[in-house]
């Protein structure tokens, strides 16, 4: 059988790893396939050495529309990233009745629904498993593996980044901004660290998950975000004291007044094997109603684990060309007609316990005072620590930890307890999940 | 279109698992399939109630054939269990043209190529991911999510009574024997427990994943296995305060003189994740040359979660119906024509690391006499914890680890160091693995 002929937009650190991946176990993947894949175009720019590509006969261009255009090729593999010329690119590759792989989970969770609509349109295939969670086989997870549950909810370490620096802070005591900036010269943080540590790439990718679980939309613009830029060490210190780790979670969760999907700095408790996945490591736990928990683990980023999942997906579409949509996974997991309009809820409406944080005068009748505005609302506190002062100070921390509570109600709560003149600054809150 | 049509060969744990689900969640797997999954029959003796098969119109009957040989049925859903007659009811239902899922590990493993070319010939499917880690997608992720890799390794918890059992024997400091028969009690270990705690159950697992990973031939006979009964408490806290736990693993791994398949206790540095992974839970880690360590963790038994695997290869297999096996993914992951003729290694000649434990007479020069003899093996030694005699007592336990060594150089020296009349009964050696 010919050659399977796969066209590369963008060499970069994905780029790379997936033609060096393509090209090192092309016999391995010629045997589990019965078929060869062959890379004929490769689009990029400024490529320092070809040596590799003219070995294997690789056209290499500058215009990533000549490989889209390219009769010849099969697959067109998206490694370029951003959200504007990818999307035209991909947008084209299908119109020309390409199927495309990508890595994009930006690309995804903003213009997916268009671009799914112009797939199923074409009768192409659109896949995706590197764009969460890098080389872990999750989109496979749950989209089929799971596929006899109802999933009840996912919660997920799903940017190396965060979980590298927050695993830096707990394990040496070392501060937010010293560690980012280890992180970026390690390679692991863009120069521009926002996405990372403002949770905006772990929203994609949970935006993406929920989709797969719940037959919705996508609707990343829905995503709770907050990052972890505000957590100190004392926190990581503190909830370290009270048996919980602090990690930044994606967590989606069908509950009966819609749907959650948030990301934002959690505790969970020490014993819970999520809370020991440290580094640039992912993990995505999930929660289904016959299987019980399952979790996947693996790395979730860089180029050779992310070309693993850009391969996978290749195989898996290569395997399939010729075959009518009907024989195949749909693309979000649920036919399109079966698609559920079930709405995300407002960060507003959702329960969790809570950790909090407070500089509080050093002086008698503060914690009744605080403890009474919980009580007001109706807030139970599962354990208090109060630390002694540091030598010199007048301020003490006083750390609570509630059960669980609405957010407009712990919202209301915490702007009683600022109010007070013995409370200074800002309350410190850091949702809390049991994950049982 | 019309409902996909199951028949369905045993109604106990997980046969009662599989109805439940597949009827519970019916809606929810119509909407992931678009095509509705229908049990038409059951083949089960003395079943008590029957109003729920009887509400759905499911035919009852004691005669498995009569299901294997009914027109109607796509699909049949072995979960019968044992050697004979589920063999017999598996290749006549292929004969039949009728595809096949199973959940029967000790089948698969053993009259697996006899099964899987009958498939083959006949053209029809065989899915068995409740095999191996029950509800843990672990075929498809090592079969398909997997598939750019070249594996090198496979190290599982593949047992969950063993599990359970080293679990309890460090948190509790029990002994085996009392931990084993509250298994039983539990309903985790079989009345015979030989297959959970002599290994058999993880060595026919790892024979179907080391065949997934490497695209060689089931080989059961080649497994080399060992179980946990002469593991002891002493063995447990040792491991434990020189850094490790000891887990029963399913190990296979591709070396220059071919493939190591093996099943025993082996201690692992306690900060692996798979070091914690505690009762009854099963979890999977495999290394590839792309995406480096990946990990799949969850229930490895239980009605759901195994029924969780079963409906998944249900739902995949129906939508594969009428399809040519070139757009399938092969039965053990390659193309049949590629498969591997790689040798199982005799365990004589794999290399690990050993724990080793002896009585030793509480008297000079008896470490300098057993150290002697492993220097002369060009054995070297990484630890070594002598405890203090127990009041009384007039031998000590002395605690070697040593470097990586092969098991016959290991033999060699074991049985010069037990000749000793200075050393008391037999070595205790446990194998040892880093897992890096």
């Amino acid at each position: 059988m010919e050659a399977a002929k796969v066209g590369l937009l963008g060499l970069g650190t994905v780029g790379g790893g997936t033609a060096t991946v393509l090209l090192r176990n092309r016999e391995q993947i010629h045997k589990r396939l019965g078929r060869s894949i062959e890379i004929t175009h490769v689009a990029a720019l400024g490529i320092a050495d070809q040596t590799l590509l003219d070995a294997n006969k690789v056209r290499l261009t500058e215009d990533a529309f000549e490989v889209v255009n390219d009769p010849e090729v099969d697959i067109v593999v998206e490694l370029i990233g951003g959200y504007t010329l990818a999307k035209d690119l991909v947008l084209k590759a299908i119109e020309n009745g390409k199927h495309v792989v990508t890595a994009n989970k930006a690309l995804i969770a903003t213009h997916g629904p268009e671009i799914m609509r112009a797939a199923m349109k074409n009768g192409v295939n659109v896949a995706y498993e590197a764009a969460v969670a890098g080389g872990i086989p999750i989109i496979k997870a749950v989209r089929e593996g799971l596929a006899a549950n109802r999933i009840q909810w996912i919660a997920g370490i799903i940017n190396g980044t965060g979980n590298f620096i927050l695993t830096e802070m707990r394990d040496k005591g070392r501060d937010f901004a010293e560690v980012l900036k280890e992180a970026q010269a390690l390679g692991y943080a863009e120069a521009d660290p926002t996405f990372d540590v403002e949770g905006v790439d772990a929203a994609h990718k949970l935006t993406i998950l929920a989709s797969l679980a719940f037959g919705i939309e996508l609707q990343f613009n829905k995503c709770y975000t907050e990052g972890i830029s505000k957590i100190t060490t004392e926190d990581v210190n503190y909830a370290g004291e009270l048996g919980y780790r602090i990690k930044h979670l994606g967590i989606t969760r069908i509950t009966d007044h819609g749907i959650e999907l948030r990301v934002h700095p959690t505790l969970i408790p020490e014993k819970r094997l999520i809370a020991n996945v440290d580094g640039v490591m992912n993990a995505v736990l999930v929660q289904g109603d016959a299987v019980g928990p399952t979790l996947y683990y693996g790395a979730g980023a860089g180029a050779e684990p992310t070309a693993s999942a850009v391969v996978a997906d290749i195989i898996d579409t290569v395997r399939l060309i010729g075959i009518g949509a009907e024989y195949k996974v749909p693309l979000l997991g649920y036919a399109p007609e079966a698609m559920s309009d079930i709405p995300i809820m407002s960060i507003e409406d959702v329960e969790t316990a809570c950790y909090l944080r407070m500089n509080a005068l050093d002086k008698p009748g503060v914690l009744a005072e605080v403890s009474e505005v919980f009580a007001q609302h109706n807030i139970s506190l599962e354990a208090v620590l109060q630390k002694e002062p540091v030598e010199g100070a007048d301020k003490v921390h006083l750390v609570l930890l509630t059960q669980k509570v609405t957010e407009s109600n712990i919202n209301a709560a915490i702007a009683e307890v600022e109010s007070f003149d013995e409370i200074e600054g800002s309350v410190a809150r850091i949702r809390l999940e049991h994950l049982d």
